[in-house]
């Protein structure tokens, strides 16, 4: 019986019957998120139904230094809901109240466990909307979506998560609670919504998050057009973006991308094109209407290919569905894959997807790419069969070598899923040394047990007390893994 | 001789001659800011002329313990970059050169001592801007804009100085040299550049600074309307809001701001208005266009009694130098004057103009109101004499007042000119014990010894060892002061 084993009971004494779950065949459902490739069993799942609850846990937490990984929905793609061993997971999805909705002000405040497109749903009787909106928007929560920064396809024009974040109360990893910032915009000193935003669990929890709305675009023009090419329509996303447009979205998917998509959903793309570039103009109609003709300009000197302009909503929606439902259509094509999330600076976006066709011709594994072309954030999927020996690894191969080119190439390592679990041993290639151990002391201020969410983010190395079962010995290196 | 002293040899020795400045007549220029109420004479200032200047001088302090403050333009309102006694001033004017400007990718990065508006003037060229515009944007620097997360007439739809900072290179109060961020808005991680935006000086000294650049607005649509109340003119303003418009920017001034910008730049504003309106639309041509329409439809409601629109560029400057000219214009109609800095939600603006009016009426001291009211930032002008026995005082009680007004209203004790020397004793009104006390831990990841900016933004009996000169008793309740 381990340390956690220990203390559990202590936990379950302090917390209503039923909210401490030690089952193991419970357990199976927490032990992966999104990025299946790694999996730890928690000891306990924790699924607290108040505030008061989620602090009594992160306080026992916190005096007994067991670790705790707090969890929405688990759609993460870079391990960082992941348990690890001796820790447990505090499930936030029974905190899903929307606790208030101001139409003038245009705020909404809410609990971590709500889910993403709920905002949405209760904001828009009042013409109003959350901007952000990742794939997964229709399972993941607002918890998640602050912890990682979430992004989506409109964050060319509206920004992050953290743009739209105005004010939280957080119950820090130390068991202490707080309140940042406001429901204004001019906030008081440092931005400290901002630096909770992204800290990918290692702060706190945060029990309730305010959230700015928009209102909702009276227009929308939606525009497939298809290309010959990877490079022109590359070329074609630095024409719109010369011009001076900001199109809500700019969307890229490869051939491979689209032939998942086609298999999956039957999407209706043009056939033939070796890409297809999504762009959606939104506003106010007279302005969209403006747009709408700059727009057609600038597209007729990129050489398409072949080009639908979405008439009605279900064919803005149809367009759509093709590119939303791209990770889950892969499994059409391939029986497993990675998927990547790196960035590179936009103006080198066709030299990367050429490197990127160059990494996989040299390694024999097929590369699906969908991006957000507008702002350089690329997703490529890496297909293999875990089956074949070898496969997986050469898989992994060719992602480091990506997120190897995104950094020799002055981008990022992650646009929008987070380091987590799988890059964190990337991180001495973005920051130098004085810099993380700057990142490692405001991690103390705020946790100085490292109990929330231990061994993630972080190089493996600056976490030697981290055990965790299972993982692969080139999980050493920062690529992802499993047993 | 004091420790300071002792140790200045030191810091000499390290530096190329003619930095370190001890002449007390040089110290006066540097002994206030924009809040001269304040006064301290430090007891040397150090001119660095390099980067490596500015490490060697900060590491100094870090080792002799020597609190420093860095100042670029010191134009600060709320006491930020006054020097504390027994401190130096470390000037960052002649770091003042703009590194790099990528048309390409619309960055720029400087070093802090650039001015302002010498970004614009370098990026127009391209067709491009930096949006930031605090009225001081022809002296300030963008050190300076950074250390307060600077706002402006056009903050209401560009944001505060944290939106259009992406990365930076900073040495640490400790004498680190860290860098954060990227020239990309997807971050790794918590938003650090947020962090350090705002931080008023406590955290240490940017040395090179990313700025995004946004591309100059094809046309303006700038118009004046005067009304016969306050009240209707913070009426007009909920009803553009409410309408969906989101204009550049939306500024209010009251009868007594137009006398005094009549009296300064005799700006031709129409007569007899209790309060003019601002409004001034910007982007594409065709846009704006149809904004123009709508405006005029919001407008007509208004009851207004006066209205004239800008149909020249000149036309456009003449109303905004009334604006801008407000601070200094005051003179015209007062000897002295104290400029607060508060902010009460947007849909609550009307009510806080009648409460100012009335704390003006009870302690017969006359307030003059500019306001960014798009935000409800706030900015009366409390009008005095000081060589009227007991004036001073009742000012500095009418400043409280309103202050404690914002409090109550569920605003904010600062909309941009920062909490300072003027604000620090009421942060407590604004954040619980347990999150100051974070704030104090955060500070310490960055400057252990509390070196940088010492006696600013913190609470006075958070710094008991602070020793500081000449200071008002009733400065001990967070109201400005002077000897």
């Amino acid at each position: 019986m381990n340390s956690t084993q220990q203390a559990l009971p202590r936990l379950i004494e302090r917390l209503p019957p039923g909210r401490v779950m030690q089952d193991a065949a419970f357990g199976v459902a927490f032990e992966s998120d999104g990025l299946t490739a790694f999996h730890q069993k928690p000891l306990a799942v924790v699924i607290p139904e108040t505030t008061e609850e989620v602090v009594t846990t992160v306080r026992w937490c916190h005096e007994a230094k067991i670790p705790f990984v707090a969890r929405g929905s688990g759609t993460s793609l870079s391990g960082g809901s992941l348990p690890i061993a001796g820790g447990i997971v505090i499930a936030l999805n029974r905190l899903k109240k929307i606790l208030s909705l101001d139409p003038v002000n245009r705020t909404a405040v809410v609990q971590p466990g709500v889910v993403n497109i709920k905002v949405t749903q209760a904001a828009l009787q009042h013409g109003l909307y959350f901007a952000p909106d990742p794939s997964s928007q229709t399972v993941c929560t607002i918890g998640g979506n602050v912890a990682f920064n979430s992004g989506g396809a409109h964050c060319l024009k509206y920004g992050m998560t953290s743009n739209h974040v105005t004010g939280m109360k957080v119950v820090l990893a130390n068991g202490e609670c707080v309140e940042f910032g406001s429901d204004s915009t001019d906030a008081i000193g440092p931005d400290y919504p901002g630096l909770f935003c992204g800290s990918e669990g290692l702060f706190g929890i945060a029990t309730e998050i305010t959230l700015r709305l928009l209102p909702k675009p009276e227009k929308f023009h939606t525009v497939l057009v298809g290309y010959r090419t990877l490079q022109a329509a590359g070329d074609a996303v630095s024409a719109v973006i010369e011009s001076g447009l900001l199109p809500g979205a700019m969307e890229i998917m490869d051939a491979l991308s689209i032939e998942a998509a086609e298999a999956a959903v039957n999407c209706g793309y043009p056939k033939g094109c070796a890409a297809v570039l999504i762009v959606e103009l939104e506003g106010p109609r007279e302005r969209v209407e403006y747009e709408t003709e700059q727009l057609r300009t600038i597209i007729a000197r990129t050489d398409p290919f072949a080009e639908h302009i979405a008439t009605t909503e279900a064919e803005r929606l149809s367009i759509w569905k093709g590119r939303k439902c791209v990770f889950s259509a892969v499994g059409h094509i391939s029986p497993d894959f990675l998927v990547q999330d790196g960035v590179v600076p936009r103006n080198r976006l066709g030299e990367a997807l050429v490197h990127i066709q160059e990494i996989s011709r040299d390694s024999g594994i097929r590369v699906a790419n969908v991006f957000h072309a507008g702002d350089g954030n690329l997703h490529p999927m890496i297909l293999y069969d875990g089956n074949v020996a070898g496969e997986f690894h050469r898989a992994e191969e060719v992602c480091s070598r990506i997120i190897k080119m995104c950094i020799d190439m002055g981008g990022s390592i992650t646009g929008e899923h987070g380091v987590g679990m799988e890059k964190r041993d990337f991180l001495p290639d973005m920051f130098d040394a004085a810099t993380i151990e700057l990142f490692h002391r405001i991690r103390g201020a705020f946790d100085p047990q490292e109990v929330a969410n231990r061994g993630k983010m972080f190089p493996a190395a600056d976490a030697p007390s981290l055990s965790m079962s299972g993982l692969h010995p080139l999980e050493k290196q920062g690529v992802i893994s499993r047993e």
